[in-house]
């Protein structure tokens, strides 16, 4: 039985950079006779437009029935101003937490072909490979009750809730501890226990996790000294793990921290390792339509996949190696373009890598 | 009348800094006949030890009666393990809460003379001259309800509320578009607006606040992308607006773009200005003692205590070239130290900032 793939392309650059990423997962399909069967569908802004909402209930069947998922990116200018409980992002918070996809890897590597691309000094930067992983079902970003309404002063507030239950808690800590066995065996546990309950929660259970990894180095730090840390010596961390909105934003931190922001894969897994695979960077509206837009995400979004989801390791490492391959040749999307390298469109990257590989 | 400032030395580096601090403020008392009168007490651990409580009743009462206070740090591995309700922290939280003191100013600033000590290429920081407007005594800080319990599957779960009310917002605004008027007239507000209720709110008010100030220039920005874009090209920014812990977080990394977090100062203000004052930086127990902390942090907190509560804009500009000069001599505590500098201790700094005034 051959294995399904939902491809969702998404909106702004999410179908210029899919077009590429597909070229090589169809290569790779063929020449590692990996059984894929691919189809086709809209999350996102894409999505209201074709069916009102930016994840229909028959696409969020169908990802149900795949076996893994292929995202672009959602959003975009077009859909700011309509009614927030249809915005092209609750397709995206829908599909995760509708399919349980709790554990999300964002890892931050620098490519050392790129390593002039980061805004930090070289030194503080080379060979920097973090993996950042974030619990993505729960906490504030779907926490109930949520609320805004008039108080009786007739003075309007608006509230948010931030629960973090011990089995949450306790299986996403374990994704860090599993990740950082096969790396360098040390976790950062990253909270605001001297403030939040829920992170008192957090460090408590994840402390009882651990007893189950003697053999990972276990230690906690809180969220405003790890956004200061990343900046600072960014090398002193292997994987970090987090709640859903401290993971938004260290990961986006520690991904700009590489300069290669436009190369970075992201994998959201469920209990199975069932997965949806996207690249870290948004659907950048500003340049959609224009041919420019980095594919390398989305490229080893698809190595990824074959990685977590179906154990491909050889067909994986073939797509990796082919990247760093056309890195070395010279290759240069717009966003990694420095001086001395050729820059090149987004189908010209795609086909350079369908060629290395 | 003399004005009453209440010293508030606190734990870990905390009384070594302050008494460099000290020295400084009653050497401006004295020059600019300012009629201050200092007194003491404690915050935090120290005040946990003396009085069985991070904040006495006895020292609020005295906070709310002194016309400024000024703050080394708090904390420290000896109140680690504590009842959580009586951690130094709790202190901090409790007298910014009593005191009303909402408006949180943290510059993050790039001295010159240190450019050399940012972990960011030095064409990316040079010049570097952000303020940080945080809320600081609302949103998921202080929200209730908030719980830690057992579930009836037995289950532990933990949550924090995140609630935000419109005159809350409103006046945190305020001081964001009057700090941008007098600055370079540029307010970026952040927040999680494409997530959260409190966001949404939030966005809305500073939106109609926006039209007492048409010309200040007010963009808005998820938080997740502010965390980026710090990394990226932090001279976007002039002032930056946002809620309690966004703030912490932002004010964090914002601060380490610098690279002289020993050198930042903050405020935090009342609705007349009535103002506590401290350094950016923690109690770093690890070099307690040892007589190696960098005052500046500390003096430039005096610097602002005299700007902002007592508008005596000369003293303050006279504190602040004072430490120029030194830094313009070559003085260096370890934590700011480079090659061709002279390295000296906590109260060799401060002496050297009390002779440069
Ligand atoms: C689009 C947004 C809702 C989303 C998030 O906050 O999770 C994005 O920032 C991300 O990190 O994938
Ligand atoms: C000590 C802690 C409670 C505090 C905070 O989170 O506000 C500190 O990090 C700060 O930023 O002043």
């Amino acid at each position: 039985m051959s294995k399904q793939i939902l491809v969702l392309p998404g909106d702004g650059i999410g179908p210029e950079i899919m077009a590429e990423a597909v070229k090589v997962l169809e290569l790779a399909n063929e020449k590692y006779r990996l059984g894929f069967a691919l189809s086709y569908d809209e999350l996102g802004g894409a999505a209201v437009d074709k069916y009102g909402v930016p994840l229909a209930d028959e696409t969020l069947e169908r990802a149900r029935q795949a076996d893994a998922i292929l995202l672009g990116a959602v959003g975009g200018p077009k859909w700011d101003s309509i009614d927030p409980a249809i915005r092209p992002e609750r397709g995206l918070l829908k599909i995760r937490s509708q399919l349980g996809l709790f554990g999300n890897l964002r890892p931050a590597l620098l490519y050392p072909q790129l390593a002039a691309a980061s805004s930090l000094k070289p030194e503080i930067v080379a060979g920097l490979d973090i993996l950042i992983v974030r619990e993505l079902t729960g906490g504030i970003y779907f926490g109930q009750p949520r609320e805004s309404k008039v108080l009786d002063n007739g003075e309007r507030m608006a509230y948010d809730t931030l629960p973090y239950s011990e089995s949450e808690i306790r299986r996403i800590a374990k994704v860090g501890f599993d990740m950082a066995r096969v790396r360098n065996k040390k976790l950062c546990s990253v909270d605001k226990a001297n403030v939040l309950a829920s992170s008192q929660l957090w460090r408590a259970v994840v402390e009882e996790v651990a007893k189950d990894y003697p053999d990972v180095e276990l230690s906690h730090m809180y969220v405003d000294n790890a956004a200061m840390q990343l900046v600072r010596a960014p090398k002193q961390f292997d994987v970090i793990v987090t709640d859903n909105m401290f993971g938004d934003i260290l990961s986006d931190e520690a991904s700009m921290l590489t300069g290669s922001i436009g190369m970075l894969p992201s994998a959201s897994l469920d209990a199975d390792n069932k997965g949806m695979y996207e690249p870290c960077h948004g659907s950048a509206p500003d340049i959609a339509g224009k041919g420019i837009a980095n594919p390398l995400a989305t490229i080893l979004s698809v190595s990824m996949l074959l990685r977590y989801s179906f154990a491909q390791v050889e067909a994986a490492n073939a797509i990796e190696q082919a990247v760093s391959k056309v890195l070395d040749q010279g290759l240069r999307t717009g966003d990694i373009w420095s001086e001395g390298c050729r820059k090149v469109g987004t189908a010209e990257m795609g086909d350079a890598v369908v060629a290395a590989l």
